[in-house]
C-alpha cells in the first residue's frame, strides 16, 4: 500500500506506476509517474543529477534510451518512495493532482508501425469486403504479422480534437470523409534501440520494449478504400493517431501474460517461435459519447507483441528509441467485442443503436470516442491504462 | 565565377551550392556547402551567432526550421563569400577537401513517404504482374499520386553497406532475398513545418520544401510480393533507403523547372491543379559496378513534386522539419530509361548483360549501385546532385 490514497477501482496502483509527461501550472514539461489521482514529478526527485536532466524534458525518450537496467532502478526507487515514509515529505511537495496538470504526448515517436494482428478483425474485414470468397483471410495472414508504416508526425496525445479529413472518396469525388471510423488498438513503445542489420528475436522483446499505451488509429474508410491499391493505406490514416498519456511499463504486466491462442496451422517459422508466453490479457472498452459500445479482448490477438517485434526487425531494420508499434484493431469473436465501427455496423448495413436512441454507422461531428483498458495485476488487483479520447470536429 | 576552382564537368558550381553535413578529421559534425571539390564550413562562417549554433550540429534540421527567408539569406551570403574577395582569407581557412571529410546523413528524417509517380514505372510493373489485363495502371493511378509511408529510421547516408535482408519469400519459405533490387528516385526535403489540420496547397510548395536529394530505395521484391496484401510494402523496403549527401536547394533549380506532361484524362482535381510548372528536368543515371545501365528522365514523371506535397497534406496531415518524400522509381518510356532492375530485366526474364560479360537479373552480393543526376542551370551550365551509392553485402 502507498501512503498516497488510491481510490477503489483506480488502476494507478503501486503495482502499476505508469509513466507520462506532464506540465504543471508553472514550469516546463517533465516526466512523472501516476499514483492514484496524482502524478509524482520525477525530474524533481532526481533534481541535480544527469538522470534528473533526462527526466526534466518534454518526452520520455531520454529516459527510455537509458535502457532496461535504468528502467528497473527508477521503478524500484519510485515504488520505495511511495511505499515507505523515508522521503514522504519531499515527495508530497512534488505530487500534483492529475486533473490540475496538462498531460502531453508521452513519447516523441520515431517510427510508427501498425499491425493487423487480430484474427477476428481481419476475418470481419474479409467477410465485409470479399463476401463471395469462402476464406476471409488472405493467404499470407497466418504466416506473418501483416503490418505497415504509419505517419509518426501525426501521432497526437489523448484529448486532441480530430478534424474530419477531406480527400478523394472515389474517382472525381472530393470532400470530407463520410466513413470516419475508429480503431481501438494496443501500442508498444520501444525504449532501447537496436543495430541496423541485426534482427531482434522474440526472446529479446523485454530488452527493447519499455511499455504499453492505448491507441485510437482514426481511419477514413472511404479515402482508404480508393487509395490503398497497391501500396496500402495512406491519407485514410495519416490525419491523426491518438495515444493515451500513460505508458504502462512491461514490468507492471507480469501477471497479465498469457499464451497466444492457436498458431498450429501453420506453425510459426523459427524466427517467430516463442519460448515464453508473451500475449497480454488486456480488457479494452470502447465508449462512444460516454456509453460502452464494445469490449475487445486483447488476449485473443493472434500474433503476440514479441512476434510483431521479431517480424518488424527480421530483415535487419533497426529500432530507435521512441518507435511505436500498434496491434491493429483489437476485435474478439463476439459482436460486442469489435474494435471498429466498420465491424460494429457491418460497413453501415447494421447501424449501431446508441443509448440516447440515435444510431451510428460511422462517426458524426461532435462524437467523442474513448478507449480504456485494464489488465490483471498481483493479488487480484487491476492495472489501469487510463484512456485515450478524442472528439470529432467538422 | 568563384575564386574556388570548379573543375570542368563538376556540378558543384556557384549556381548550385548544395548543403550537406560533414565531419572533418578533427571536430564534430557541422553543416557545409559544396563548391568544386571542397566544402565550406558554415558553422565556422557564422561562429558565435545563433545561426552558427544551428549550423554546428549533426543535421540540417535546425537550419531548415528557420524557414525560407533564412535559407535565402544564407544562400546569398555564401554566394557572395565565394564570389568576391571580401572574406576570402577567412573562407580559405574553413574550406575542406570533400575527399578528406566524412559526409553524413544530411537530414534527421522525420517521416519518410514514398510515391509511385512515374507513369512508365507503374505501367511496367502493371505489365509484369498483370500481363493478362489490358490496362496496366490501376483505376486510381491517374486520379491521385499513390504513396505510402516508409521507415524513416533506416534512411542511411550514401556509402552505407546494404546487407541483403532475410525474410519470408513465400509460404514457409524463409531466407535471404533472391530478388534484391534498386529504385532510383528523387527525394524532397521539407524544411518548414505546417500546422495539423491545414493542407499545404500546390502554390505553397516553395514555402515548405527546401531541396532535393537522390534516393535509392532498395527493395526485396520477393519479400514484398508475399507480404504486401492488403497493407502495402513493409519489410521488402524497410531494411535500407540510401540518400545522397548533398541537398540541392530549390533555389538552384529555377532553370530546371518544366511543366509536367499530360494530366488531361482525367484533369486533376482542384487541390492538385498548379498555376506554375513545377516539374523538374533532372537527368538521372544508374550505374552498376561503375557502368551505366540506365538514364531515367525525371522530367517525364506524371505527378509533380508540388502535387505530391498537396496530396500528402490534403487530409490535414502536418509536415515536420526533416520530412522526406520521394518520387518512387523514376523510369522513362525507353528500355534504357528504367530505374529498377525488375524493369530492366523484366522480372528476371531478360537478364541484363554487363560490360564485363556477366549478366544480372537482380543484385548479387558485392554489387555496387550508384545513382547520380544533373539538371539545367543558368548559362547552359549543369547543376550536379552528386551521387548516392551503396554496395550489397551478404
Amino acid at each position: 500500500m502507498s501512503w498516497v490514497p488510491v481510490p477503489e477501482g483506480c488502476g494507478f496502483t503501486l503495482d502499476n506506476l505508469p509513466y507520462g509527461v506532464f506540465q504543471p501550472r508553472s514550469g516546463g514539461p517533465r516526466v512523472g509517474v501516476a499514483i492514484g489521482e496524482q502524478v509524482l514529478d520525477l525530474a524533481a526527485m532526481w533534481a541535480g543529477t544527469p538522470l534528473g536532466a533526462d527526466l526534466g524534458t518534454g518526452s520520455l525518450n531520454r529516459f527510455l534510451r537509458r535502457g532496461p537496467r535504468e528502467w528497473a532502478y527508477v521503478r524500484r526507487e519510485v515504488r520505495r518512495m511511495l511505499e515507505t515514509d523515508d522521503r514522504r515529505r519531499f515527495c508530497e511537495r512534488n505530487l500534483h493532482r492529475i486533473d490540475e496538470v496538462a498531460l502531453l504526448l508521452p513519447v516523441e515517436v520515431a517510427d510508427y508501425v501498425d499491425f493487423y494482428a487480430s484474427e477476428a478483425h481481419a476475418t470481419n474485414l474479409g467477410r465485409i469486403f470479399r463476401p463471395d470468397v469462402a476464406e476471409p483471410l488472405l493467404p499470407n495472414w497466418k504466416h506473418l504479422p501483416v503490418g505497415y508504416h504509419g505517419r509518426a508526425g501525426t501521432v497526437v496525445p489523448s484529448g486532441t480534437p480530430v478534424r474530419r479529413p477531406s480527400g478523394q472518396r472515389g474517382p472525381g469525388d472530393f470532400g470530407p470523409s463520410l466513413k470516419l471510423d475508429i480503431e481501438a488498438e494496443v501500442g508498444f513503445v520501444v525504449g532501447a534501440p537496436s543495430t541496423l542489420g541485426e534482427p531482434v528475436g522474440t526472446g529479446a522483446f523485454a530488452e527493447h520494449v519499455f511499455g504499453v499505451v492505448l491507441v485510437n488509429d482514426w481511419s477514413a474508410r472511404d479515402l482508404q478504400r480508393w487509395e490503398y491499391q497497391p501500396l496500402g493505406p495512406f491519407l485514410g490514416k495519416s490525419f491523426a493517431t491518438s495515444v493515451s498519456p500513460w505508458v504502462v511499463p512491461l514490468a507492471a504486466l507480469e501477471h497479465a501474460r498469457v499464451p497466444v491462442p492457436g498458431q498450429t496451422d501453420p506453425e510459426p517459422l523459427p524466427y517467430l517461435a516463442e519460448k515464453e508466453p508473451w500475449g497480454l490479457d488486456l480488457q479494452l472498452e470502447v465508449l462512444l459519447n460516454g456509453r460502452t459500445v464494445s469490449r475487445p479482448p486483447f488476449r485473443d490477438t493472434y500474433w503476440s507483441p514479441a512476434q510483431m517485434l521479431a517480424h518488424l526487425t527480421v530483415n535487419g531494420a533497426s529500432l530507435r528509441t521512441g518507435d511505436l508499434y500498434a496491434s491493429g484493431t483489437v476485435s474478439g469473436a463476439g459482436p460486442d467485442q469489435r474494435g471498429s465501427l466498420i465491424e460494429l455496423s457491418w460497413n453501415g448495413a447494421e447501424p449501431l443503436r446508441l443509448a440516447d436512441g440515435s444510431t451510428r454507422t460511422f462517426l458524426e461531428d461532435g462524437d467523442t470516442v474513448t478507449v480504456r483498458a485494464t489488465a490483471p495485476g498481483p493479488d487480484g488487483g487491476r492495472i489501469g491504462f487510463g484512456e485515450v479520447t478524442g472528439t470529432v470536429s467538422a
